[in-house]
């Protein structure tokens, strides 16, 4: 068997719907090519932003629809940090990360346990430390620990930030890869205008059509679309129409479905390979849904020195301090390959972690 | 008739080849729907990135695909600019000018003349003004003016760049939409590595497809290409895969064909609107191609006080002061509006200038 990637964080090619887009592409480009192949908004093909803006109850003209929502929150990030202070939950989404150090923005970091963000930190955090330009979270199934801001917690996070005036950025990338157990509120739900709620069509449609989106606060729209503008005028409407053919003709919810089954499949494999072969000597999170899971070895291990060792034996995976985490954490993704290969992945891997580490668990 | 628009520099509608483009986009997700349809190469398509690499005869590695030429643009003066001088002809395209002021270039204008940007100009400010980070300038069917750069210009600015070690960025998005006369070198056939040259398949094939690119020189790669991964992750590949099908089924020299003889009528009609109302009363460039004509009023009257009244009359433009150019100029397009509206949008202009003017020209 070939190289076994946990390392990527993107759909197993055979997950994605390629005939029904190819299908919606032609079908959208003869309905209304001619307004798909010119110039048009900066905030996205009309009726996009309309589906987006009925499904999460808000005026079409709070949506700005973007090649991928990294470009959204580029966007958003460049009109908001001045160079001040932000907020994230660590370990967090590497990207966003770099983003923010390109911007020159002073990073805090809060920690995350199995609940998500802890609470009571980012509160004693924002007591003593002075305003922040905004909170960056992830709390549905996280990039990357695969953990979920419990509701309770979500509640209390969302009055704090009020108190606080702290803006909150809800990236919402996998809240409806959801394998099982029921959604709580998003906190765009709950706080309404005093949060940003960022989600995409990556997930749950094709990472390749690059269509992301934001619903902001009206104050922020000028903004964001402003900032579209002057860097590419329009979003790639080819794409966006495609993905609006996609939902018109109801095949959103059915390809949902077919997602979440064949990710479920994934990350039953992986859970029921590190029973199998690492109990005792690593602990990892039990992912309600999403592409990740969070691997923590003994604290002797470091997980890069281990990762060189992983690729030898044809198997990679994404070091925990990418992301912010400490040295003996790791990152893997159960969304690119097979189950078979996940079980075999995991086996080379336990099969480089001594059984010694078991007694620092 | 309704308002007549020679403000918008975008194709007519029917110039789109639009039924082409959905069988395009249908036939390469059929194909390789599981590699566009995914995360893929920041740089772009890799089958359109040996297209564009052999028709300028450069490796494939040094082509970046964007999200149209502007978002190549920004990220290669994000990496560039760094607070310092950039050279721009003037006038020029705003968008450049918007974006350097954003970053918080300081730019220096040369001006322009029938020929072109003026090198004696540019000479005197290298001579005396020091170090800039580069030259921006669109040497074929200028937009906002229409003017060509001569041959003859050409290779002393290529020199002169070279004897100052200033980047030059040629922005050639006109270039093939040529409807009469021989095109001369690019600045890249003369210049080589010390050129950046930036195009796209928006005038050619469609501006909504959002595909531009960048031909870089080696060094420039990673930055641009670092730039996009951190921004995008990836372009819009299904947009690129969908020019790269129409490409590859030799449709782009029929298409350039159409698109040359459908706006050669508009510029025609344009020039003999021109001809038979304004002689005397203005001066204004012929192109050669390309979508704009620059028109030149008597120093006494205000574009911007015209445009007012033309808007009350149902025709409108841009200013020229929008480009950096004098307050008795403006920019009209002929690419949007068909030739019958064009001779009665000029006519109505033309209504509106004081006889009295032709004085001053």
């Amino acid at each position: 068997m070939g190289q076994i990637s946990f390392a990527r964080g993107i759909p197993a090619p055979e997950l994605l719907p390629v005939e029904e887009l190819a299908d919606c592409a032609k079908a959208a480009l003869e309905r209304d090519g001619r307004t798909i192949l010119n110039y048009g908004p900066a905030g996205g093909y009309e009726p996009l932003r309309a589906w987006i803006g009925e499904r999460h109850g808000v005026d079409p003209a709070r949506v700005v629809v973007t090649n991928g929502s990294l470009q959204g929150l580029a966007f958003l990030a460049g009109r908001l940090v001045q160079g001040g202070r932000v907020v994230v939950e660590l370990p967090t989404y590497d990207r966003p990360l770099k983003l923010l150090a390109e911007l020159g923005a002073e990073v805090v970091g809060i920690p995350v346990d199995d609940e998500g963000l802890d609470v009571d930190a980012l509160e004693a955090e924002l007591r003593n430390g002075g305003q922040a330009s905004f909170l960056y979270t992830i709390p549905t199934f996280q990039n990357p620990s695969g953990r979920t801001l419990s509701t309770e917690r979500r509640r209390r996070l969302v009055e704090l930030a009020r108190e606080h005036e702290l803006l909150i950025i809800e990236d919402d990338p996998y809240g409806l890869i959801r394998y099982e157990g029921t959604a709580g509120p998003t906190l765009f739900e709950l706080g309404g205008a005093d949060v940003v709620y960022s989600s995409s069509f990556s997930k749950t449609i094709a990472p390749g059509a690059r269509v992301g989106y934001l619903v902001l606060p009206e104050r922020l729209v000028g903004p964001v679309t402003g900032a579209a503008t002057a860097t590419y005028i329009t979003p790639s409407l080819v794409s966006e129409a495609t993905v609006y053919e996609f939902l018109r003709r109801g095949l959103f919810e059915p390809n949902l479905a077919r997602v979440r089954a064949g990710l479920r499949e994934r990350r039953d494999a992986m859970l029921a390979a590190l029973e199998r072969d690492l109990v005792g000597a690593a602990r990892w999170s039990r992912p309600d849904g999403g592409y990740f899971l969070w691997l923590e070895l003994g604290d002797e291990l470091d997980a890069v020195e281990l990762l060189r060792r992983a690729e030898q034996e044809g198997v990679t995976y994404v070091p925990g301090v990418d992301f912010g985490g400490p040295a003996s954490s790791l990152r893997l993704a159960f969304s690119f390959v097979d189950a078979a290969a996940i079980s075999d992945g995991i086996a080379r891997i336990a099969a480089l972690v001594p059984a010694s580490a078991s007694a620092s668990i």
